[in-house]
C-alpha cells in the first residue's frame, strides 16, 4: 500500500506538504497541492482510517453488549441505539454474548484497547466491579438501576413495575399469581423476585416457588409455560409475563387447549410490542426506543447520570 | 496517554527494547524486560489496538449491512453470522440502512478506509457496479444470485421458490393467488415478480397487479393485508407471504374477521420461524442460520464463490 512517504516522493515534495494537503491545511502552494493530488490519484492512495484513529484517539465506534440480537426486546433497544448512532455519525460494534461472561470481558477489552470509544451494556453477567475497573478507559452505560455507582444508566424500576402489576392483578381478584422471566439471575430478575416476595408478605398470600417459570424468551416458549402449569395441583390464575412474545405464545396455546382468557387464565405481557396490540393483550409499555436513545447519548456524553424511565399499563382483553 | 517512548525513558532502555518486550521478542535480557514490565505497570500502559491494526492492516472487524435489525428475517441471518464471528474471533460492525443508499456507501467507505476487513451486505439499494468498485479494498459478500460477477454470494433461488409455491397452490385448486412482499424494488423482489408473471402465462391465468401487496414486514401488517383484500371485487383465494410474521398477522386477522383458513383464504409463509410452527402455518423453510454462517465464511475466506441454498416446503394447516 502506498504511504505518505511514497506520495511525497512521487509528487517531489516533503512529507509535511503531503500531510498538509491530506488535512486541507491552507498554506500549500497551488502547484504543490496539484502535484500531491495527482500522486494520490495515480497511486490510488487513501487514508488508512486506523492511522486517523490512532492520532485522534477516537474511533467513532460504539460497542453494544447484548445477549441475543434476535430477541424483540433487545432488537427494539438496539433499534433505538442505532437511530441515534446514525444521527451522530457513530457505527455500532455488536457484541452478542449469549450471557457468557468472557464475551462481556472481550467487550471491556475492546474499550481498554481503544477499538471502541464507549460501551453500552444492555444486560450483563459479569460483576459491576469488573465494569467499574474499566470506566477509566471510556464511558460505559448500563440498563439497570445503579444509582450511586460510577457508571451511567437508563433503566426502568423493575421492583416497582412488578409490585404494581401484582397489585393490579390482586385487585382484579387474583390470589394465585405466577410469573415468567428470561433468566433467574441478573439484576432485573433479582428485583422482580424481591417485589414478588414482598407482595406476598404484604397480602399474606402463600408463596409458591413453582409459580416462577424461567427461560421464557420466545413465542414458542408459551407452550412450555402452559404445559408446566398444567402439571400443577393448584395452578395460578394469572401470569405476569416479561415478554409480549411469550405472552402471545401463551395466548395461542390457551386457545388451542380451550383455556379461557381471562376467566381461567389472566395474562399481563411486557413491552407493548405490536403483537400485544394485535392480539389484544394487556401489557406494560416499556419505552425501549427512548431507552436506546438515552443510552446512546449517555455513552457519547460521558457525564455520569442515572435516568429512570416510567412505564404505562395498557389495559386490553387478557385481564 | 503513555506511549512507547515514555516507557523507554521510564525503564531506562531503548525504544527498540520496549518494542521487543511488547511483542514477546526472545532476545531481551531478563533485567531489561523486568524494567519495561515495571514501567508498563506503573504507567498503566496498554497497547492502542489501532496501532496494531495499522501495522497489521487487519482489524478483525466485519461490517454487516442490513436494512432493519429488528426484523426476524434479518435478526436470524445476523444470528447465523454472529455465531461464526464469535468462533473466528471477529467482531461485527452493524450498519443499519433503512434502505438508504448513502448508508450503504458509508459501509463501503469503511471497507476502503480499512476500518473493517470485509463486508456482508444482507440486502441492498445501491448498484452492483458500485459494490464491484470496492472489491479491491476487501471481500464483499451478498445475499442474492450474482453468479458471474466478481463478488461472492449465498442465496436462495427466489424465482424457483416462488414459481414452485405458486404451482403448489395451483394444484391445490387456487386460480387467484396474491403475494405480500417487503418492498417492490430489490433483486429478490424482481425475481419474484418475474416468476409470478411467468406462472400466470404458463397457466393462462388473468394477471391482477392489485394482488401484489408490498410494505409487508411485520406481524401488524397482517391487518393491512386483509383490509386491502377486503376492498377488492374479486379477492384472491390464496396468498404467498414472504415473512412468517406477516403470515401469522394475517391468520390472526382472519380469525377476528371470521375468514376461514384455508377454505376462504389459503396462506403460505416464508422462513419457517417458530411462530409458523406454533400457529400451524404452511411455510417455506429458508435456512437463515446456515446462510449467515456461509456469508461469514465467504467474507473471511476471500475466494469468489456463489452458493445456492435449497429450501423446503413445510406443509401445515393453512393450505
Amino acid at each position: 500500500m502506498t504511504n505518505i512517504k511514497d506520495l511525497a516522493k512521487m509528487a517531489g515534495v516533503s512529507v509535511t506538504t503531503v500531510s498538509r494537503v491530506l488535512n486541507n491545511h491552507p498554506y500549500v502552494s497551488e502547484e504543490k497541492k496539484n502535484a500531491v493530488l495527482e500522486a494520490i490519484k495515480v497511486s490510488n492512495y487513501f487514508k488508512n482510517i486506523n492511522a486517523v484513529h490512532l492520532s485522534k484517539g477516537k474511533t467513532q465506534l460504539m460497542g453494544v453488549v447484548l445477549p441475543f440480537s434476535d430477541h424483540p426486546y433487545f432488537a427494539q433497544l438496539l433499534k433505538g441505539i442505532a437511530k441515534q448512532a446514525l444521527e451522530n455519525n457513530y457505527k455500532l460494534v455488536l457484541i452478542q454474548t449469549d450471557y457468557m461472561e468472557r464475551r462481556e470481558l472481550e467487550a471491556l477489552q475492546m474499550l481498554k484497547q481503544k477499538q471502541i470509544d464507549s460501551l453500552i451494556i444492555c444486560s450483563r453477567t459479569c460483576d459491576l466491579s469488573t465494569i467499574e475497573e474499566h470506566l477509566q478507559f471510556g464511558s460505559i452505560v448500563l440498563c439497570e438501576n445503579i444509582k450511586g455507582k460510577k457508571a451511567s444508566s437508563t433503566f426502568v424500576n423493575q421492583y416497582k413495575v412488578f409490585f404494581d402489576a401484582l397489585e393490579y392483578l390482586y385487585h382484579k381478584g387474583h390470589k394465585k399469581i405466577g410469573y415468567c422471566i428470561g433468566r433467574k439471575s441478573g439484576a432485573n430478575s433479582h428485583n422482580r423476585e424481591l417485589a414478588y416476595r414482598e407482595f406476598h408478605e404484604k397480602y399474606s398470600l402463600p408463596y409458591h416457588p413453582e409459580y416462577i417459570i424461567d427461560k421464557c424468551l420466545y413465542f414458542e416458549d408459551g407452550d412450555k409455560v402452559i404445559n408446566q402449569i398444567n402439571k400443577l395441583d393448584k395452578p395460578p390464575s394469572a401470569l405476569l409475563v416479561t415478554s409480549d412474545q411469550v405472552a402471545a405464545g401463551i395466548v395461542i396455546c390457551c386457545q388451542k387447549q380451550h383455556i379461557s382468557i381471562p376467566d381461567e387464565m389472566a395474562i399481563i405481557g411486557f413491552d407493548n410490542e405490536p403483537i400485544a396490540k394485535m392480539m389484544n393483550i394487556t401489557t406494560i409499555e416499556i419505552p425501549l426506543l427512548e431507552m436506546g436513545k438515552n443510552l446512546f447519548l449517555q455513552a457519547v456524553n460521558g457525564d455520569i447520570t442515572n435516568k429512570e424511565l416510567s412505564v404505562k399499563l395498557i389495559e386490553r382483553g387478557t385481564v
